[in-house]
């Protein structure tokens, strides 16, 4: 099969690299605006052959579009315009902008709208990795609007890489990628801010910060470009989930005032039953 | 050289297998207060011979202590009250208190006041592991109240795990530990807590968490019996970091709910620039 990916960064690289080395494309090519991009995926090989957007849609069978969240929303119906038989997914991280950007489209039909939950804090074509989607979950929503065909085919390509699918309702999904992605984003880039800010010594941090640091903060690293338009998509449910993050850490902030450490011990205990969840 | 390690958890049991295999340690004398911890340390091959705390004080050339902290300030001027030439040293994760703890005892000279950061989220015996010190990041304090033999001695066990001796003032290790280590814990365990608060239906958290959630709230999974004695001799040093910290995070609030993604753009931004600290 010829898959045509639209956006060369992490996720479209990385899907080129497994979908070509398990043999489920025959022929990867790639688009993106940035010829850089295109450059750099060709010396990393992970494309066949590239070309502009009309004719990439036209010569494939499976469209992959990864691309920033804000502009999938624009390019997704230009897109499908021009489809006939193709099916065409997206890899977003927010579902309910993206599926209403084509819920109305006359080839919604040919439209698979689809997250799979995997990623790095780097990104562009040099962040490609193999193995990223491995065992990892997909989320797949409203497949009640497209084709089954569309759908099986789909499926197949995404449990090649052996994801276990999950179907869920696009604004259910945004809730859940909220708690399970977006707030740990947050959450790391405000930590990095607060260090930056507070220790002006940068040797000094560089010195002592081991393992629990890097791993805490390690999202901070993760590029605006991509970020910005998730939390613009899913504003509402971070807000809320922000707003009971904050009110968690002021819980922590009123037992260290009153050196209540009881209190602190059984959240800290509570905390703990994570450990079911994390394996 | 017969070194005598007090605390059989992570630390202490992740040092005797590192000064075993290294050779630096002929002989490895175990001491808990914790029968089982004796048992499973025996189990795993982690010491050579246990004994009660007076006799492995007498028999040691060198004394690790790695005990909760708040333990560590009532043992261990009790174990210097035992030793004649031995060295002892603590590698708790506070210092300003220990340090106050030993000052004025007549075999301070004796003392070496150590932190080797390094650590996971698991504690006891079985969390043991290999190479978990190597090329990390060693505090040493006050080594001028300790005697040159001792802390020469300390330095060479330290440098078999290829550590980086840094020199640092007690207050001044606390105000940076609270930076790179406490408050990461700190931010992990408000995070797990919201996300166990807000997300009742734990299946889904568990389909979908990917890398970046696990990476940001695995320290989650960290025991309170030894965080919450750190969180309370640290307790200022992280009082003023959580409150830089929510700041923050109030700062994001602010910007989502006007919407003003320009703004978050720049600090997200801003945040990246930690990409020069971490590797």
């Amino acid at each position: 099969m010829t898959i045509t990916i639209i956006g060369l960064g992490l996720i479209g690289g990385s899907l080129a690299i497994s979908l070509k080395e398990n043999g489920f494309a025959k022929t990867i090519i790639g688009v993106d605006h940035n010829p850089e991009n295109i450059d750099k995926a060709f010396r990393r090989r992970l494309l066949d052959e590239t070309m502009d957007l009309a004719e990439g849609i036209r010569r494939a069978d499976l469209v992959v579009v990864a691309i920033p969240v804000n502009s999938m929303v624009t390019l997704l119906p230009e897109i499908l315009d021009q489809v006939t038989t193709q099916i065409v997914i997206d890899v977003g991280s927010t579902k309910e902008k993206i599926l209403q950007a084509v819920a109305d489209h006359p080839r919604r039909n040919r439209f698979v709208g689809t997250h799979p939950m995997a990623g790095t804090e780097h990104s562009g074509p040099e962040a490609a990795v193999p193995n990223l989607f491995d065992r990892k979950a997909c989320v797949l929503c409203e497949t009640e609007k497209s084709d089954p065909d569309a759908v099986e085919i789909v499926e197949k390509m995404y449990q090649t890489m052996e994801m276990k699918m999950v179907r869920m309702d696009p604004v259910e999904h945004d809730v859940h990628a909220a708690y399970v992605s977006h707030i740990s984003h947050l959450s790391a880039f405000a930590l990095a801010l607060t260090v930056l800010e507070k220790e002006k010594n940068e040797a000094r941090i560089f010195e002592l910060a081991s393992g629990g640091f890097s791993s805490t903060v390690r999202l901070a690293k993760s590029t605006p470009n991509m970020w910005v338009p998730i939390f613009a998509q899913n504003q509402e449910n971070l807000l809320d989930v922000l707003d009971e993050h904050i009110n968690t850490l002021a819980k922590f902030r009123t037992c260290l005032i009153k050196k209540d450490f009881t209190q602190i011990y059984k959240l800290i205990e509570k905390a703990n039953s994570i450990r079911k969840i994390l394996k």
